[in-house]
Protein backbone atom coordinates (compact mmCIF):
# COMPACT_ATOMS: atom_id res chain seq x y z
CA UNK A 1 0.00 0.00 0.00
CA UNK A 2 1.20 3.84 -0.91
CA UNK A 3 1.18 5.10 2.30
CA UNK A 4 3.25 7.96 2.54
CA UNK A 5 2.88 11.24 3.00
CA UNK A 6 -0.82 10.97 3.20
CA UNK A 7 -2.26 14.72 3.89
CA UNK A 8 -3.96 15.18 7.54
CA UNK A 9 -6.88 16.28 5.37
CA UNK A 10 -7.19 12.32 4.23
CA UNK A 11 -6.85 11.17 7.41
CA UNK A 12 -9.45 13.16 8.89
CA UNK A 13 -11.75 11.80 5.99
CA UNK A 14 -11.49 8.20 6.59
CA UNK A 15 -13.68 7.91 9.66
CA UNK A 16 -15.81 10.26 7.84
CA UNK A 17 -16.43 7.45 5.34
CA UNK A 18 -16.49 5.25 7.88
CA UNK A 19 -19.60 6.42 9.51
CA UNK A 20 -21.07 6.63 6.15
CA UNK A 21 -20.44 3.36 5.36
CA UNK A 22 -21.51 2.15 9.21
CA UNK A 23 -24.83 3.69 7.98
CA UNK A 24 -25.16 1.71 5.16
CA UNK A 25 -24.58 -1.29 5.99
CA UNK A 26 -27.49 -0.50 8.98
CA UNK A 27 -29.60 -0.23 6.43
CA UNK A 28 -28.56 -3.14 4.65
CA UNK A 29 -26.91 -1.73 1.33
CA UNK A 30 -24.06 -3.92 0.55
CA UNK A 31 -23.45 -1.69 -3.07
CA UNK A 32 -22.90 1.79 -3.67
CA UNK A 33 -21.92 3.70 -6.57
CA UNK A 34 -19.53 6.10 -6.55
CA UNK A 35 -21.77 8.83 -6.92
CA UNK A 36 -24.37 7.98 -4.20
CA UNK A 37 -21.82 6.68 -1.86
CA UNK A 38 -20.46 11.00 -2.57
CA UNK A 39 -23.76 12.18 -2.25
CA UNK A 40 -23.95 10.44 1.48
CA UNK A 41 -20.33 11.63 1.94
CA UNK A 42 -20.36 15.10 0.82
CA UNK A 43 -17.51 14.90 -1.12
CA UNK A 44 -17.08 14.73 -4.81
CA UNK A 45 -16.73 11.22 -6.30
CA UNK A 46 -13.51 12.14 -7.62
CA UNK A 47 -12.29 13.21 -4.32
CA UNK A 48 -13.23 10.13 -3.20
CA UNK A 49 -11.75 8.01 -5.45
CA UNK A 50 -8.32 10.34 -4.67
CA UNK A 51 -8.55 9.46 -1.05
CA UNK A 52 -8.86 5.63 -1.59
CA UNK A 53 -6.15 5.50 -3.87
CA UNK A 54 -3.86 6.27 -1.21
CA UNK A 55 -4.33 3.27 0.66
CA UNK A 56 -4.71 1.19 -3.16
CA UNK A 57 -7.94 1.78 -4.27
CA UNK A 58 -11.30 -0.38 -3.41
CA UNK A 59 -13.98 0.54 -6.33
CA UNK A 60 -14.68 -1.14 -9.57
CA UNK A 61 -15.19 0.29 -12.55
CA UNK A 62 -19.02 0.18 -13.78
CA UNK A 63 -19.64 -2.16 -9.88
CA UNK A 64 -19.06 0.94 -7.70
CA UNK A 65 -18.20 -0.23 -3.47
CA UNK A 66 -18.83 -3.24 -1.74
CA UNK A 67 -19.97 -1.39 1.06
CA UNK A 68 -19.01 -3.99 3.88
CA UNK A 69 -15.66 -4.75 1.97
CA UNK A 70 -14.68 -0.79 2.00
CA UNK A 71 -15.79 -0.98 5.72
CA UNK A 72 -13.31 -3.28 6.62
CA UNK A 73 -10.43 -1.88 5.01
CA UNK A 74 -11.37 1.38 5.98
CA UNK A 75 -11.14 0.64 9.09
CA UNK A 76 -8.20 -1.28 9.00
CA UNK A 77 -6.13 1.19 8.00
CA UNK A 78 -7.45 3.28 10.54
CA UNK A 79 -5.95 0.11 12.93
CA UNK A 80 -9.49 -0.88 14.40
CA UNK A 81 -8.48 -4.50 13.70
CA UNK A 82 -7.34 -4.24 17.36
CA UNK A 83 -8.31 -3.21 20.44
CA UNK A 84 -7.00 -0.09 22.32
CA UNK A 85 -6.34 0.41 25.93
CA UNK A 86 -6.71 3.70 27.29
CA UNK A 87 -5.73 5.71 30.64
CA UNK A 88 -7.65 9.27 31.53
CA UNK A 89 -5.98 11.79 33.26
CA UNK A 90 -8.73 14.26 34.58
CA UNK A 91 -12.40 12.72 36.22
CA UNK A 92 -13.99 16.01 36.48
CA UNK A 93 -16.93 16.38 34.42
CA UNK A 94 -15.38 16.69 31.01
CA UNK A 95 -13.59 13.37 31.62
CA UNK A 96 -16.33 11.45 32.90
CA UNK A 97 -18.30 12.54 29.69
CA UNK A 98 -15.44 11.33 27.34
CA UNK A 99 -14.39 8.22 28.97
CA UNK A 100 -18.49 7.12 29.35
CA UNK A 101 -18.68 8.09 25.27
CA UNK A 102 -15.45 5.84 24.73
CA UNK A 103 -17.24 2.83 26.37
CA UNK A 104 -19.46 3.29 23.58
CA UNK A 105 -16.78 2.19 21.12
CA UNK A 106 -15.80 -0.63 23.69
CA UNK A 107 -15.32 -3.31 20.84
CA UNK A 108 -12.03 -1.14 19.82
CA UNK A 109 -11.21 0.98 23.27
CA UNK A 110 -11.07 -0.21 26.39
CA UNK A 111 -10.93 2.35 29.88
CA UNK A 112 -8.26 0.38 31.91
CA UNK A 113 -7.43 3.54 34.36
CA UNK A 114 -8.97 6.88 35.24
CA UNK A 115 -6.67 9.53 37.49
CA UNK A 116 -7.11 12.80 39.25
CA UNK A 117 -5.40 14.91 41.84
CA UNK A 118 -9.10 15.87 43.48
CA UNK A 119 -9.18 13.45 46.63
CA UNK A 120 -12.89 14.10 46.48
CA UNK A 121 -12.63 11.86 43.62
CA UNK A 122 -10.15 9.51 43.84
CA UNK A 123 -11.68 6.11 45.49
CA UNK A 124 -15.15 6.89 43.35
CA UNK A 125 -15.97 5.26 39.89
CA UNK A 126 -18.09 7.48 38.02
CA UNK A 127 -17.88 5.31 34.70
CA UNK A 128 -17.37 1.92 36.53
CA UNK A 129 -13.52 2.70 36.88
CA UNK A 130 -12.19 3.62 40.24
CA UNK A 131 -10.49 6.95 40.50
CA UNK A 132 -6.77 6.52 41.63
CA UNK A 133 -4.11 9.15 42.78
CA UNK A 134 -2.20 10.52 39.94
CA UNK A 135 0.81 9.97 41.73
CA UNK A 136 0.17 6.46 40.68
CA UNK A 137 0.28 7.24 36.93
CA UNK A 138 4.18 6.51 36.30
CA UNK A 139 3.45 3.15 37.78
CA UNK A 140 0.65 2.22 36.28
CA UNK A 141 1.63 3.26 32.89
CA UNK A 142 5.08 1.03 33.17
CA UNK A 143 2.55 -1.84 34.70
CA UNK A 144 0.13 -2.06 32.10
CA UNK A 145 1.41 -0.57 29.01
CA UNK A 146 -1.81 1.25 27.84
CA UNK A 147 -1.62 2.40 23.92
CA UNK A 148 -3.65 5.76 24.49
CA UNK A 149 -3.03 8.18 27.34
CA UNK A 150 -6.43 10.82 27.48
CA UNK A 151 -5.75 14.52 28.98
CA UNK A 152 -8.91 15.80 30.73
CA UNK A 153 -7.23 18.36 32.67
CA UNK A 154 -7.24 21.98 32.76
CA UNK A 155 -4.76 23.40 30.28
CA UNK A 156 -2.51 24.62 33.13
CA UNK A 157 -1.82 21.05 33.85
CA UNK A 158 -1.60 19.26 30.28
CA UNK A 159 1.95 19.63 28.93
CA UNK A 160 2.84 17.73 32.56
CA UNK A 161 0.55 14.72 31.86
CA UNK A 162 1.97 14.64 28.19
CA UNK A 163 5.42 14.06 29.99
CA UNK A 164 4.22 11.86 32.00
CA UNK A 165 2.49 9.82 29.46
CA UNK A 166 5.39 10.17 26.62
CA UNK A 167 7.81 9.18 29.71
CA UNK A 168 5.39 5.95 30.45
CA UNK A 169 5.69 4.45 26.81
CA UNK A 170 2.17 5.39 25.53
CA UNK A 171 1.55 5.25 21.64
CA UNK A 172 -0.46 8.07 21.43
CA UNK A 173 -2.14 11.14 23.27
CA UNK A 174 -5.64 12.46 22.71
CA UNK A 175 -5.81 15.58 24.42
CA UNK A 176 -8.57 18.05 25.46
CA UNK A 177 -7.43 20.54 27.43
CA UNK A 178 -7.12 23.77 24.91
CA UNK A 179 -3.34 23.77 24.52
CA UNK A 180 -1.91 22.83 21.16
CA UNK A 181 0.61 19.95 22.84
CA UNK A 182 3.33 18.85 20.53
CA UNK A 183 3.54 15.17 18.56
CA UNK A 184 6.43 13.52 18.58
CA UNK A 185 7.97 11.38 15.58
CA UNK A 186 7.19 8.50 17.97
CA UNK A 187 4.28 9.72 20.04
CA UNK A 188 1.03 10.95 18.06
CA UNK A 189 -1.27 13.59 19.90
CA UNK A 190 -4.20 14.48 18.65
CA UNK A 191 -5.35 18.08 20.59
CA UNK A 192 -9.20 18.03 20.10
CA UNK A 193 -10.16 22.04 20.41
CA UNK A 194 -13.74 22.11 21.58
CA UNK A 195 -13.69 25.89 21.65
CA UNK A 196 -12.76 26.26 17.92
CA UNK A 197 -15.53 24.14 16.74
CA UNK A 198 -17.76 26.94 18.43
CA UNK A 199 -16.57 29.52 16.86
CA UNK A 200 -16.48 28.54 13.52
CA UNK A 201 -19.99 27.66 14.26
CA UNK A 202 -20.12 31.34 15.16
CA UNK A 203 -18.27 32.55 12.16
CA UNK A 204 -21.02 30.68 10.11
CA UNK A 205 -23.77 32.19 12.07
CA UNK A 206 -22.40 35.58 11.04
CA UNK A 207 -21.53 35.31 7.12
CA UNK B 1 -13.94 42.79 2.98
CA UNK B 2 -13.65 40.22 0.85
CA UNK B 3 -15.51 37.41 2.55
CA UNK B 4 -16.97 35.25 -0.06
CA UNK B 5 -16.00 31.79 -1.11
CA UNK B 6 -13.90 31.62 1.93
CA UNK B 7 -13.15 27.37 2.39
CA UNK B 8 -14.25 26.04 5.35
CA UNK B 9 -10.36 24.87 5.86
CA UNK B 10 -9.87 28.93 6.71
CA UNK B 11 -12.45 29.29 8.78
CA UNK B 12 -11.58 26.11 10.59
CA UNK B 13 -7.98 27.73 10.89
CA UNK B 14 -9.12 31.18 12.49
CA UNK B 15 -9.65 29.86 16.06
CA UNK B 16 -6.42 28.53 15.86
CA UNK B 17 -4.61 32.23 14.87
CA UNK B 18 -7.10 33.71 17.79
CA UNK B 19 -5.63 30.72 20.31
CA UNK B 20 -2.40 31.66 19.44
CA UNK B 21 -2.50 35.38 19.23
CA UNK B 22 -3.44 35.10 22.72
CA UNK B 23 -0.77 32.66 24.18
CA UNK B 24 1.46 36.05 22.54
CA UNK B 25 -0.97 38.42 24.50
CA UNK B 26 -0.45 36.27 28.26
CA UNK B 27 3.56 36.41 26.98
CA UNK B 28 3.28 40.02 26.44
CA UNK B 29 3.86 40.28 23.05
CA UNK B 30 3.10 42.89 21.40
CA UNK B 31 4.47 42.52 17.84
CA UNK B 32 5.29 39.63 16.02
CA UNK B 33 7.00 38.66 12.53
CA UNK B 34 5.23 36.56 9.81
CA UNK B 35 7.74 34.04 9.87
CA UNK B 36 7.63 33.67 13.86
CA UNK B 37 3.90 33.58 14.24
CA UNK B 38 4.42 30.65 11.62
CA UNK B 39 6.22 28.74 13.48
CA UNK B 40 3.94 28.92 16.67
CA UNK B 41 0.89 28.15 14.41
CA UNK B 42 2.50 25.69 12.55
CA UNK B 43 0.99 26.41 8.99
CA UNK B 44 3.81 28.75 6.53
CA UNK B 45 3.97 31.98 6.47
CA UNK B 46 2.59 32.47 3.13
CA UNK B 47 -0.57 30.40 3.90
CA UNK B 48 -1.18 32.70 7.05
CA UNK B 49 -1.03 35.77 4.68
CA UNK B 50 -3.05 34.38 2.06
CA UNK B 51 -5.77 33.02 5.19
CA UNK B 52 -5.73 36.91 5.92
CA UNK B 53 -5.94 38.59 2.52
CA UNK B 54 -9.67 37.04 2.65
CA UNK B 55 -9.98 39.78 5.08
CA UNK B 56 -8.24 42.36 3.87
CA UNK B 57 -4.78 41.70 5.19
CA UNK B 58 -3.46 42.49 8.26
CA UNK B 59 0.54 42.39 8.19
CA UNK B 60 2.65 45.23 7.33
CA UNK B 61 6.04 44.92 4.89
CA UNK B 62 8.63 44.61 7.73
CA UNK B 63 6.59 45.12 10.54
CA UNK B 64 5.14 42.02 11.02
CA UNK B 65 1.72 41.48 12.67
CA UNK B 66 0.40 43.79 15.68
CA UNK B 67 -0.49 40.99 18.31
CA UNK B 68 -3.74 42.64 20.08
CA UNK B 69 -4.79 44.39 17.16
CA UNK B 70 -4.83 41.31 14.89
CA UNK B 71 -6.38 39.33 17.50
CA UNK B 72 -9.23 42.15 17.91
CA UNK B 73 -9.72 41.63 14.53
CA UNK B 74 -9.85 37.81 13.96
CA UNK B 75 -12.22 37.70 17.00
CA UNK B 76 -14.35 40.28 15.03
CA UNK B 77 -14.47 38.20 11.90
CA UNK B 78 -15.37 34.87 14.00
CA UNK B 79 -18.12 37.43 15.35
CA UNK B 80 -16.82 37.28 19.20
CA UNK B 81 -17.76 41.51 19.04
CA UNK B 82 -21.09 40.02 20.63
CA UNK B 83 -22.46 37.64 23.10
CA UNK B 84 -24.35 34.43 22.01
CA UNK B 85 -27.58 32.91 24.12
CA UNK B 86 -27.06 28.95 23.83
CA UNK B 87 -29.43 26.44 25.51
CA UNK B 88 -28.53 22.79 25.80
CA UNK B 89 -30.76 19.92 24.84
CA UNK B 90 -29.20 16.71 26.94
CA UNK B 91 -27.92 17.26 30.47
CA UNK B 92 -26.25 14.01 30.74
CA UNK B 93 -22.28 13.88 31.10
CA UNK B 94 -21.60 15.18 28.14
CA UNK B 95 -24.22 17.56 28.15
CA UNK B 96 -22.85 18.77 31.72
CA UNK B 97 -18.92 18.55 30.48
CA UNK B 98 -19.51 20.97 27.25
CA UNK B 99 -22.17 23.43 29.37
CA UNK B 100 -19.59 23.53 32.28
CA UNK B 101 -16.62 24.08 29.19
CA UNK B 102 -19.09 26.89 27.70
CA UNK B 103 -18.95 28.98 31.25
CA UNK B 104 -15.41 29.56 30.91
CA UNK B 105 -15.60 31.37 27.36
CA UNK B 106 -18.70 33.80 29.33
CA UNK B 107 -17.50 36.71 27.80
CA UNK B 108 -18.91 35.64 25.12
CA UNK B 109 -21.15 32.96 25.32
CA UNK B 110 -23.90 32.61 27.83
CA UNK B 111 -25.77 29.15 28.63
CA UNK B 112 -29.44 30.32 29.87
CA UNK B 113 -31.55 27.13 29.09
CA UNK B 114 -30.51 23.46 29.97
CA UNK B 115 -33.30 20.43 28.61
CA UNK B 116 -33.86 17.12 29.51
CA UNK B 117 -36.13 14.50 29.36
CA UNK B 118 -35.08 12.31 32.30
CA UNK B 119 -37.18 13.20 35.35
CA UNK B 120 -34.36 12.33 37.25
CA UNK B 121 -32.08 15.04 36.06
CA UNK B 122 -35.19 17.93 35.67
CA UNK B 123 -35.25 20.31 38.33
CA UNK B 124 -31.20 19.50 39.31
CA UNK B 125 -29.29 22.82 38.38
CA UNK B 126 -25.94 20.38 37.52
CA UNK B 127 -23.72 23.85 36.08
CA UNK B 128 -25.82 26.32 38.43
CA UNK B 129 -29.17 26.22 35.82
CA UNK B 130 -31.96 24.12 36.54
CA UNK B 131 -32.42 21.57 33.88
CA UNK B 132 -36.29 21.53 32.39
CA UNK B 133 -38.30 19.44 30.52
CA UNK B 134 -38.09 18.95 27.16
CA UNK B 135 -41.53 19.36 26.41
CA UNK B 136 -41.07 23.39 27.47
CA UNK B 137 -38.43 23.72 24.59
CA UNK B 138 -40.41 25.47 21.87
CA UNK B 139 -42.01 27.57 24.39
CA UNK B 140 -38.81 28.12 25.61
CA UNK B 141 -37.17 29.47 22.67
CA UNK B 142 -40.02 31.49 21.20
CA UNK B 143 -39.59 33.53 24.64
CA UNK B 144 -36.24 33.64 25.16
CA UNK B 145 -34.40 33.69 21.31
CA UNK B 146 -31.47 31.72 22.02
CA UNK B 147 -28.64 32.02 19.11
CA UNK B 148 -27.03 28.89 19.42
CA UNK B 149 -28.66 25.13 20.30
CA UNK B 150 -26.39 22.80 21.48
CA UNK B 151 -27.45 18.89 20.96
CA UNK B 152 -25.55 16.61 23.75
CA UNK B 153 -28.41 13.95 23.41
CA UNK B 154 -27.86 10.22 22.02
CA UNK B 155 -27.99 9.92 17.80
CA UNK B 156 -31.34 9.00 17.54
CA UNK B 157 -32.93 11.97 19.21
CA UNK B 158 -30.84 14.35 17.88
CA UNK B 159 -32.49 14.97 14.60
CA UNK B 160 -36.08 15.92 16.33
CA UNK B 161 -33.67 18.14 18.36
CA UNK B 162 -32.19 20.29 15.39
CA UNK B 163 -35.83 20.12 13.73
CA UNK B 164 -37.17 22.06 17.25
CA UNK B 165 -34.45 24.07 17.31
CA UNK B 166 -34.86 25.07 13.74
CA UNK B 167 -38.24 25.50 14.44
CA UNK B 168 -37.77 28.15 17.09
CA UNK B 169 -35.40 30.01 14.94
CA UNK B 170 -32.08 29.76 16.85
CA UNK B 171 -29.15 31.18 14.52
CA UNK B 172 -26.73 28.03 14.67
CA UNK B 173 -26.81 24.31 15.79
CA UNK B 174 -24.03 23.26 17.85
CA UNK B 175 -24.48 19.39 17.36
CA UNK B 176 -22.27 16.61 19.44
CA UNK B 177 -24.07 13.76 18.45
CA UNK B 178 -22.53 10.99 16.37
CA UNK B 179 -24.67 11.92 13.34
CA UNK B 180 -24.06 14.74 10.51
CA UNK B 181 -26.94 17.04 10.95
CA UNK B 182 -27.21 19.31 7.92
CA UNK B 183 -27.02 23.06 7.56
CA UNK B 184 -29.37 25.15 6.19
CA UNK B 185 -29.04 28.43 4.35
CA UNK B 186 -29.95 30.47 7.27
CA UNK B 187 -28.90 27.78 9.81
CA UNK B 188 -25.68 26.54 9.93
CA UNK B 189 -24.64 23.12 11.97
CA UNK B 190 -21.18 22.40 13.30
CA UNK B 191 -21.20 18.67 13.88
CA UNK B 192 -18.62 17.89 16.16
CA UNK B 193 -17.19 14.14 15.99
CA UNK B 194 -15.47 13.27 19.04
CA UNK B 195 -14.83 9.93 17.31
CA UNK B 196 -13.38 10.60 14.73
CA UNK B 197 -10.90 12.63 15.98
CA UNK B 198 -10.16 9.08 18.12
CA UNK B 199 -9.78 7.23 15.13
CA UNK B 200 -7.58 9.71 13.17
CA UNK B 201 -5.19 9.23 16.19
CA UNK B 202 -5.71 5.81 16.22
CA UNK B 203 -4.43 5.55 12.75
CA UNK B 204 -1.28 7.80 13.54
CA UNK B 205 0.04 5.35 16.02
CA UNK B 206 -0.24 2.96 13.46
CA UNK B 207 1.74 4.45 10.96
Amino acid sequence: MKEHRISSAVIRRLPQYLRVLEELKLEGIERISSGDLSDRIGHTASQIRQDLNHFGGFGQQGYGYNVNDLYDEIAKIIGLDRKYKMVFVGCGRLGQAIANFVRTYQEHYEVIGMFDINPALIGTSPVGIEVLPQEELPAFLKKNRPDIGVITVPKSQAPEIADVFRAGGVSGIWNFAPVDLESTDDIPVNNVHIADTLQSLTYYINH
